[in-house]
């Protein structure tokens, strides 16, 4: 028979087994971390009608939607979880309690162009919390705790949460009489760690955006302020009186950088950083950014922040809110290439694999049933393989003990348990050896997945 | 501005919260499962090369495909979970080990008809065991218990797997010199527990298929061997001799109920029955069907069985396999319409709302910071609204506790526990707090996602 070449489409992730298991424990831990702050999971369709799903949409955006017709229905693949979100609390309005909580993994498509740790699927990880009409500022200031818990919880250590307001920056150009260039100038400031604010004055004065000298240096001065977060804010308030948005704005911020302590966020993992704008029409309060302190190049890990109207296109009610978002796929693409991912993480199929070393196989199969009972991952062997390939499949799943049941070990009761990682046997009792695999099992899952060098 | 009504596609099945969490936990216990017994965890992508998922394929299958093209590229979205391992066992066969255990819970998509309780987009979660060129049968002795396991974990117990080995059905009619006709007799006897023997024999004598009557009468006296497991074998040992395909399913058949004790799996739990004949071109020795004793009308909710070749359109490797398959949508839906969805399973998103009572907010969110780092799901409730609204909004998500912190409470270092489902309200220590919270929340997660009436 022809046999048809099988491979998978470029841009999509197919993991072996062992990188599979990394995966799938950062998975459980987000799950675990999000569930910790009241969130609820959620499922939402793949595909959605595409009048339905592209409301919005418009653009860059657009183009790289896999969209389609099945039938007679116009069908697109969901390219972010925001969108489904904000059909799901619009259609579910009424059965719903706000603030709405929830969390969301799942996975996104866009037909990007192909490109070495860029995926056209890829989960995305996100969390949100909707109000209805209002929401109070106290969440905004519990999402640093909750990336700073999460990403702890994944094992890292050097990474820092920044944040910003939009109304501070809004604000403060709108004092300086430069609502109408400020897109252009965040642009601009945007470039200021590559370029210097030599030439980001240069470019501000300039015959595109053309502001007075005066103007440019106020606006480096502002961008430039930096110190600990009091010291920030300190220095913010001498802007205070001037333009009412912006007091909003230091008030909100303000108000997220007061909590930290109590929400157990470590002053060095958080930085109100002036410089962060995020998308500039859809985000209108706090904007988050985080950051790998020795992997700059990767740029913001989660980002997120408040906005007025998760769902205009779909219903007049006001729904405000605050989320943020791991691509968690492409995260962890980029740990695997830093060599990040923890080396000591259980990765085996089983905690055990059992070896019978008998024709008849009752003994075995009941040692095996005996340990799945007492939650023990376990394997039975029975291929009629030579004893050298028996260890070498052992050995290549990476399981940490091999069990084995031959005619002594039954006659006395026992079990011979070897360690694959020491190579020491010994002679012990079920349960005895129940409590050792047990053991280790339980201290691995305790590893985190994710380790800094 | 005009507002696109929000929807979500018929045959799409989208959750509110409260069952979302019911279907969560029972993929948790699904994965749980699975893992015990030694299979690792899988994912691969939703969309692949249509000349690769559609190597095989044909007929009623393709039309129901999701196919598309992106840029010149023709693509298809999974419809099943074994195409799909099929293809990674061939792509990735020199990076495996074999044999090679892997469950899968994933979303596949077929365009049927809609209709009430049937999906578009649905779960499954499969289990398949591959080994090279060979494949022990004891692996197939171990799916039973693993059924079983999985189901009793779900909190069902009303149900049975009944187990076939279609060597032996294929041998029976090649052994009358029917071989050619098996396909439209198994057709036929499919049908007895609906019409009786009388218009089965009818059927198998009349001119479509055109028997002897003699073989008709040894045909239904085969099918209608019953009896306990150790019967039911011993009536088909009559047969032994005749056929050697015939005596080779029956050797297989005998192995796989031989050791089901050790396996833990009750006699009642499991039958022998020849009228299970599953797929008739793709499996080749055991096949498996799982009925729930209450529901016969649900039809089987776990099937699946042995294949001798997994990947032959991608590969000259022979790749024989076992495995089953939940269809884990469907079973969802049914299981909710038939109210077998446990109600006390905890659904909330939080095991505590804290309702903080004085203006200065530091105490309510260190003691939310210190329950969570004790891993009780806390939310922290800051809206400004009535209080009245606030015991709604607890009462609505049904979060089992509500803590108040007020002034006094404050100043004693004590807090305020209200027990949602008894409404008493205690003064306590924050530890004897977190202690009576977390003790509910564990006893709440031992509950199982299923019960029956």
């Amino acid at each position: 028979m022809a046999k048809q070449k099988p491979r998978t489409l470029s841009g999509f992730m197919e993991l072996l087994p062992q990188p599979q298991q990394q995966m799938e424990r950062m998975m459980e831990l987000l799950r675990r971390s999000y569930s910790l702050y009241g969130f609820t999971p959620l499922d939402t369709p793949v595909i959605e009608a595409s009048e339905v799903l592209l409301a919005k949409a418009g653009g860059e955006t657009e183009k790289q939607i896999y969209r389609f017709t099945k039938g007679d229905t116009d069908l697109s693949l969901r390219f972010d979880l925001t969108v489904p979100l904000a059909k799901y609390v619009a259609l579910h309005y009424a059965e719903l309690s706000f603030p709405f909580r929830r969390y969301q993994i799942g996975k996104v498509y866009r037909g990007e162009r192909a490109q070495r740790g860029r995926f056209r699927e890829f989960y995305q990880a996100d969390i949100d919390i909707i109000g209805d009409g209002k929401l109070d500022i106290l969440n905004e200031a519990e999402i640093p705790a909750i990336i700073y818990h999460t990403f702890t919880a994944l094992g890292l250590r050097r990474f820092q949460i920044r944040v910003n307001n939009r109304k501070i920056l809004n604000g403060f150009y709108a004092m300086l009489g430069l609502s109408d260039q400020a897109p252009d100038i965040m642009r601009t400031v945007d470039k200021l760690d590559k370029i210097g604010p030599e030439k980001v004055a240069a470019l501000l004065t300039g015959e595109e955006i053309g502001l007075a000298p005066a103007q440019a240096e106020e606006i480096l001065k502002f961008i430039g302020i930096k110190g600990c977060n009091g010291e920030v804010l300190a220095a913010l308030e001498n802007w205070r009186g001037r333009d009412p948005l912006f007091d909003e704005g230091l008030d909100e911020l303000t108000a997220v950088v007061r909590h930290l302590g109590d929400f157990g966020v470590p002053e060095d993992h958080f930085a109100v950083d002036l410089t962060i704008a995020r998308g500039l029409d859809y985000y209108t309060g706090t904007v988050y950014e985080t950051a790998l302190l020795d992997h700059p190049e990767i740029g913001s890990v989660c980002s997120g922040g408040r906005y007025d109207n998760l769902a205009e296109y779909y219903t007049e009610k006001q729904l405000p809110g605050v989320g943020i978002s791991i691509g968690l796929t492409r995260l962890f693409y980029v740990l695997g290439e830093q060599g990040m991912l923890n080396p000591d993480l259980p990765t085996a199929p089983a905690d055990v694999l059992i070896l019978p070393m008998t024709e008849q196989l009752s003994p075995a199969i009941a040692l095996a049933t005996r340990l799945r009972q007492g939650g023990i991952r376990t394997q039975l062997y029975t291929e009629q393989k030579k004893f050298k390939q028996k260890m070498a499949y052992a050995d290549k799943l990476g399981v940490p003990f091999v069990l084995f049941l031959g005619e002594d070990e039954i006659a006395q009761g026992k079990v011979s348990l070897k360690d694959m990682a020491t190579g020491e046997q010994a002679l012990l009792s079920p349960e005895e050896a129940q409590a050792r695999i047990a053991a280790q099992a339980a201290a691995g899952w305790t590893l985190p997945p994710i380790v800094e060098k």
